[in-house]
């Protein structure tokens, strides 16, 4: 059992942190939407940022003093209310609730917890992009809230649950260590998913006090219909049928059944229901392209026709098709054969690759006299960056240089914000690169997981940890 | 430091598998596609399912022999080879490759860890859809090594990486328990994510023995290009572009450089290369919608024109789209005026849907006489499933027979395959279900990652985990 957070634990809080921490307790803080749960009205500190958040954090496990976190109090199931230890802190992130950036370029905005889904929303709108996770209660439900429930609402269906829309994490784990963890990195294989344990985790192994969350492109159309069906089996067929027409442009597909307009009526909240007589099951779908449509060749000449490219060659038979990705295919079995002396899997905000291949060079020739291969996902940020003798020299006479080449490489792509393993793991390669790049909070962590569930050692030992690290 | 896998280990594993988990000892086993580490032979044990894991693991941990895993051996790290430790056992997916069920209704594979990428692919094309982690080994590659590894290749732009396809997982734990998590949920917030622990975790975590994999439409056209640009940043306002012009269409986006090309001449593997002379840098792109294309409108009309649809409104103008979405919001504001007995936010596979709408309501009467709002994210297999007062009776009436709804809503819903939390998450409200309809082998490492990174117990005690009962 936790101790009570009584009038000592508050002014060791208060003495460091804020004055504005300490907002007036409000009976509000107490209550959730469904009135079930009523916990002792009792201490509320609102901490600004990760380090108070921190401050806080120590000081309650040093004194053993639970900590409840409120972000909207929207919460449908109690997971806001303290009601099962003797006066909790309730942890309020109504002060951290900024916008820190928003990047059209990146299709990314990062959000402090306390941000509700609607201001988030209207700054990726500001930006011309979509965040689409949305649901009843999002004038007043927070980031925060809606990742530590992964919650849902009407978009899954295209753009997943707050999991899906969720790219990093800065939070601040039981310990009161702050983990770094605010990346924008489509592929990121660097450890235990840390990010996917604390979603869903309802604050139970961390509180999280900011995210990097992804955008979309604003749907350029749309089309919306309320269709009756005889039965929720015809519903899934003309779910089914739906997708054959439309692909991924099926935004929303949602059921209803006859009470609810019987409900909507009787309650005369709305006089139309669209439908008269309501029929047994209807489905309210949309439908909507992100892009500007018409057919592909059409999109790819287009794309061509922006004026960026400066040449090129667009398939115009399967062949063609065939042959364009033959080419893909060849470069790494070239490469192979060529023989590499390092090589790299690296992932790299959007924005920071053309500066990554424009520094790189230069910081490798520092090392040794090398050819580079650069080529991979640019979609995805995930770049592989490859390292090969100069023309008449072999692999093996660059074997004392190999690990200052890759040094070079992967300080660098620290230092843009990137990852030095977007999709290859970690292996037996790169626990060094762990070590010496990975984030000390969650090494910490994955190494107390690793010892909670494998504390005998015994499997792939010495793969991710180190031997002899992880346990 | 483990043990060695020695003779009398050895007999001991033959005493409970068959003769068929102990192939042959090749060379091959213990090569890697770099030849960097160089394990020493030792024993190979190819467990035919999770049972035979189980046993396995079950040995290993009481004789503390280390297991290292094998796929098909293709990753690049080195997370296959055994070299920290003396002797570990081999653990080879070759016996676990069928692939057990493909829905086209469902959009789910499930598939044993040992089946290749490509066996997957074609098991998927043969049911009409797509399976799209693609990548140059699979034809090799397993998808248990793939989800160990979470890896990429060529479509994670539109369709994420193997984490993202990856609905659940059956796997063994390091204790030799099997956690049976191989749900087809689109939305499963029932605790920590074990799911995406284990992804990712590359086999120190647990075996992974199968999983159910996402299906897409696969596109009804496709456009390839490749195209030449100026530099690397105007290769990513190429991007920007393209994704304007074709939304989620575009299906990749692949960034050569010269040096790539010129390799492939150099080492003889093509003679053509697309263009000559190959530019500084070039982009190969593919844009391909996965539906039949056209408007959105003509989608929807398209949609109606199937025959199922018995009537229907479709949107003409803005106020018209507004207003069915009004109608949409409206349901969940009459439910809270009329007042609900009991909530039910659970999800199905799809294929489940109809049944348990036709069976429910029979469950529910045999306890008491209530009215029933069915709605929700259909698309997603996600149902809100509410009971309300019979006309004329106050909510206050079903106060004693709250807990049998429930039981009788849940009981059938775990009887289909589904989770009693789609999207709320378990809070306080659902801690007895969890404990109820929960993975017992999830619990147990719930708990103890809770107990290994909230030693003091003092984060939300009494969410997700009832208070004393996670440390």
């Amino acid at each position: 059992m936790t101790n009570p957070a009584d009038p000592a634990f508050e002014a060791r809080l208060r003495a460091v942190l804020p004055d504005v921490a300490f907002p007036a307790v409000d009976p509000s803080y107490f209550e959730e939407p469904r009135g079930r749960w009523h916990p002792a009205p009792g201490l509320v500190v609102a901490p600004g940022n990760a380090e108070e958040t921190s401050a806080l954090v120590r000081l309650a496990a040093e004194a053993q003093v639970a900590l409840v976190p409120r972000g909207g109090g929207t919460g449908l199931v109690g997971g806001q209310t303290g009601v099962d230890v003797p006066h909790p802190v309730l942890v309020s992130l109504e002060r951290m609730r900024r916008i820190r950036s928003v990047s059209a370029e990146e299709d990314v905005i990062v959000a402090e917890a306390g941000a509700t889904l609607s201001e988030v929303q209207t700054a990726a709108e500001l930006a011309g992009r979509l965040f689409p996770l949305s649901y009843g209660s999002e004038g007043t439900a927070t980031i925060g809230g809606a990742l530590a429930v992964n919650s849902g609402g009407l978009n899954v269906l295209r753009y997943g649950t707050a999991r899906a829309l969720c790219l990093g994490l800065e939070a601040v784990l039981p310990d009161g260590q702050i983990w770094n963890g605010l990346v924008r990195l489509r592929k990121d294989n660097t450890g235990y998913d840390l990010r996917d344990l604390l979603i869903g985790a309802e604050g139970t192994l961390g509180l999280i006090t900011a995210a990097s969350l992804r955008l979309y492109p604003r749907p350029a159309s749309r089309s919306t219909a309320l269709l009756a069906v005889p039965s929720p089996a015809d519903a899934l067929r003309l779910l089914a049928r739906t997708r054959e027409i439309a692909g991924e442009a099926v935004s929303a597909f949602e059921l209803i059944s006859a009470q609810g307009p019987a409900f909507v009526a009787e309650t005369g909240i709305l006089a139309d229901q669209g439908l008269d007589p309501f029929p047994d099951w209807a489905v309210l779908m949309e439908i909507a392209p992100a892009g500007a449509g018409g057919s592909p060749q059409e999109m790819v000449e287009a794309v061509f026709d922006a004026g960026i490219a400066t040449d090129g060659v667009i398939a115009q038979s399967d062949a063609q098709r065939a042959a364009l990705w033959r080419l893909r295919e060849a470069i790494p079995e070239a490469n192979r054969k060529v023989g590499a002396i390092a090589s790299h899997d690296i992932a790299l905000p959007l924005s920071q690759i053309a500066d990554f291949i424009a520094r790189a060079p230069a910081r490798i020739a520092s090392v040794a006299d090398v050819r580079i291969n650069a080529f991979g996902h640019l979609g995805d940020g995930n770049l592989h960056y490859n390292a090969f003798p100069a023309v008449g020299r072999a692999a093996s006479e660059y074997r004392d240089q190999r690990a200052a080449i890759s040094h070079a490489v992967h300080d660098l792509v620290a230092e843009l914000g990137g990852s030095f393993s977007a999709e290859h793991g970690v292996g037996r390669l790169k626990t060094g690169d762990l070590e010496r790049y990975g984030d000390p909070a969650k090494l910490a962590a994955m190494r107390a997981i690793k010892s909670a569930l494998d504390s005998n050692g015994i499997m792939n030992p010495g793969a991710v940890l180190r031997a002899g690290t992880g346990t």
